[in-house]
Formats: C-alpha cells, structure tokens, sequence
C-alpha cells in the first residue's frame, strides 16, 4: 500500500501555502506583505520575506537553487538588479528568470518564485 | 560509467509530455483539452485532468507542491480563485503564483504548471 | 548541527549561476549568447547552449524534466515549435509549457527555463 510522501507545508490558508518542504528542497513564493509600497521597497520587503520564510525550513539564501522573477515594469529591472546583487551572496548565485508579467493585485509590482535546498 | 537516472515519462508526443515523474516528484502541464470552453469551465476542466494525470503516477491532490497558474484575463482571477478553493483540500494547499500571460492558442484562457509528490 | 546541502553552481556569476545542480536535478535558464540574431537563430543557439549546459553535469537532452518557455512574440510559435521537433530525442519530450512574455533585454526573442536529470 503506498503512503503519504513525507511534506511540510508552512503557514497554510485556503488558497497556498507560505512555503512547502519535499525531498530536501523548499518552494516558496513571494509578494510584497505591504503592496502600498514603491518598486525598490517592495523588492527589499520581498527579499527579506524570503529570507524569513527560508529560516523557517532550515534553509537560507546561500542555499537558493532557482528563482523566477516577475516584474511588472521592465524599466525597473535595473533597480532590481541592484538590490539583487547586494542581497545575493557572492559566489551562491542561483538559476534565475526575470520576465514581465501583470501581477493578480495591481498594487504589486515584482514577485519571487523561489527553489532553496534545505540544510541536511 | 554514468547511467540513465530514472525518470517516467506519461503520454509522450514528439513535443511534450503529459507528466514526468523523476525522483518522487511529478512535473505536469494543462491546459483545457476542449479550448472551446469558457473560463471557468477550462478551469474545471483542467483540474480535472490534474487530478486524472496524477492518479497515473500514485499522487494526487493532497500531494501539491507547487503550482503556476497563467490566466489570459485577469479580470478572471475571482472565478479562477472561488473554483480553486472548493477544489484544493484544506491543510493541503500548495505554494501558487498566478500571473498574466498570452498562451499558444488563442482560445486557451488557462495553464497550470504543475508539481507533486508521488506517494512512497 | 545541520550542514549545507551539497548544491553544485555552474559558472556563477554576482548575478546568477548559468546551472545548479542538487538533489540528482540541474536547472538552468537559457538566452541566446549573441542577442542580434533573428528568432530561429536564438532558439537554435538556446538549445545549443542547453545542451552544452547539460553536458558540464553529466545530463543531455534525453534526461529533460520540465521546460518552460518564453517567447517575445507568439507568432514565432510555429517557427520554435519546428526547430523543437527536431531537436527533442522522440520518447523523451518533457513537460512543457511556453507562453508570451516581455524579456529584459528587449533583444531576447526567447528564454528558455529546464530542468533536467542527473546521470547516476
């Protein structure tokens, strides 16, 4: 008889998870919690969630595997990447994507679809 | 010598898969196969087929990880969202991003992207 | 005490890494190397590039798990769809999924998001 694989699912609503555990990797994705700020806040707020959401499965941002950005302006992609190569670990880069997409709320202007490996 | 790492391909055409199931994780991709549907009929449809492409593999809905849903409208997402939550188990709920996109066919309105834990 | 996951980078950059591989999985995101070519020029160089990846982590284009695509202008669709065709070993298509999207550099015609299996 086959048996539920072994997932953690954190802060779970009706609609997604946070985050969710499986086979040693962790996926998460964020938005801004406050979408009343501007680009680059909302970019910082992003990073340090992920950053907060990642602590909670024993991982962090040296262990990041892919990210897929969407930004909602392509014309600030480059205020992106400054805050991005600042906040990026030198030398734990991962696999990343940044492509224009609107977003579900119109307020939020950038969203991170995050893969980390979890500490062993 | 290297070898082939497993990886189980479910209803391979020349350009895609249905499903690919490797390492206790199944990756799959639907869009509604009557693109004559309206939209919240192309969303029904299409977890339905999730849900039938994850029975082949020993999975199913309580196993979500991770979900990208691209809509045509975004004046869709409401429907998108009511038939999404009747739908995903309580306590089950995967990481979902929802953004944007024009997709191949103009009659699509709807594409999930979809991965899952195969059950052990 | 935990310890870091064994995660191997591919040719980081303070930006990205051009692969990560973990867990017996490599990602990586492709764009055309010369940006000046035309749309089949690109996904020909793209899928080049993917293999070349591939091969630096004992993977090839027989092991492909998931693929997403983004082209800048759907009406290039059929063009990529015939040099894919071709290129993709019959019996081991992935998952994929390809929909319209605006890229950062306003050259890119098309970006390519794999995942692939690692060789035992």
């Amino acid at each position: 008889m086959s048996v539920a694989a072994h997932i953690r699912r954190i802060n779970v609503t009706r609609r997604y998870a946070s985050a969710v555990v499986h086979n040693g990797t962790i996926n998460l994705v964020e938005v801004a919690d406050d979408e009343t700020l501007g680009f680059a806040e909302q970019v910082k707020q992003c990073l340090h969630q992920v950053e907060s959401t990642l602590a909670l499965a024993s991982s962090d941002k040296h262990h990041l595997l892919q990210v897929l950005i969407y930004v909602k302006h392509l014309s600030d992609v480059p205020v992106l990447n400054e805050i991005w190569d600042s906040w990026v670990p030198e030398g734990h880069a991962p696999v990343r994507a940044c492509v224009q997409a609107n977003l579900v709320n119109e307020k939020f202007l950038v969203e991170f679809v995050v893969s980390a490996a979890v500490k062993l």
